[in-house]
């Protein structure tokens, strides 16, 4: 059949791959980048190498950076005594847009998963035990999403960092702001009269 | 801040760009690709800079293709003597899964709208007509979308092609098959009455 190009078809898988692209939206992505001017389909696959290439994890905190080490880490004026460990880049972006926390990251590149086959090895938990017996930060702020992995993986965290005489601890959790205690999930509302604040 | 990383940033709007993928789809996609094996975002740019080198338009009908001519102008038991004027190669994919058409094709790649600031010569407006002075074909079906830029090109080709003496057709528009018509919307139904079939 005329459509069967490979390296169209190819593309097309490419583009599937991706996470949150299906298959008629990686098929409407491949012909898109036919129909550009090839110079542009080109930049962009350039702009994709170049950010491989030259992005890679900072020695200290594993963030993304295109540098040793990252800026955050660098930071002289920031608080190198707490670290805040969270999943993803993305939540180090989020917490560093409140720009209320001044202290430093440490991003685990993922969550412990039996599911999902990932191990605590696959992620940089090594890295944050030499980094806490090296350097002694006074806190640590066990920061993973609100799932069932995330919590998991606070627990082998905490269970992990105890004996290291460091004093660790987590955001509170509770009803958004903004939003009504009527329409609160119950796991949320639970928490957050188990952790109330004290007026 | 930390986040501004330019190789990052340059690729999260590379990705932007892209149709149908928001910010924050462009965001998540460029994280993405850091967090796969290097090789494996290296082959994805691979696979883009592949299909735009090999993938060029027929020659004859301008649709995308690997080879000079393709292969559905190449094949000798196709109608050498009708011609489906299409916007899109997804249009002509569309008609060729049915395997109900046996004639070649003419993608246009586009239709003409002065909104978006498209004119007949950003379109294979010309190449068609050079075609149909050199084959003279015996029909040419013009199948645009049933929308207004899709009818105004349509009839603008109509215009066109009316003196080189061609029959000229367009598929039926109608009541789609398996639906009711309580709920066919009124400009089908009307179409749907005005082409009646004889029986």
């Amino acid at each position: 059949m005329w459509y069967d190009i490979p390296a169209l078809s190819k593309l097309t898988e490419s583009f599937a791959r991706l996470p949150g692209i299906g298959r008629k939206s990686a098929r409407r992505l491949a012909f898109y980048m036919l129909s550009v001017p090839k110079e542009e389909a080109e930049a962009f696959a350039a702009d994709i190498i170049d950010a491989v290439q030259k992005i890679r994890r900072c020695k200290i905190c594993q963030n993304l950076s295109d540098t040793e080490i990252c800026p955050v880490c660098r930071n002289s004026q920031r608080d190198h005594g707490i670290i805040c460990v969270v999943e993803h880049p993305q939540d180090m972006m989020a917490i560093e847009k409140t720009g209320k926390f001044n202290g430093l990251y440490h991003v685990l590149h993922g969550v412990i998963s039996p599911a999902a086959g990932v191990k605590p090895q696959d992620l940089t938990i090594q890295q944050l035990v030499d980094r806490v017996n090296e350097t002694h930060p006074s806190e640590i702020i066990l920061a993973t999403n609100q799932t069932s992995d995330g919590r998991a993986t606070k627990l082998y965290l905490q269970n992990l960092l105890a004996p290291l005489n460091v004093k660790l601890s987590q955001p509170s959790y509770g009803i958004p702001v903004g939003s009504d205690i009527e329409f609160t999930d119950e796991i949320t509302l639970s928490l957050a009269l188990e952790g109330r604040w004290e007026l």
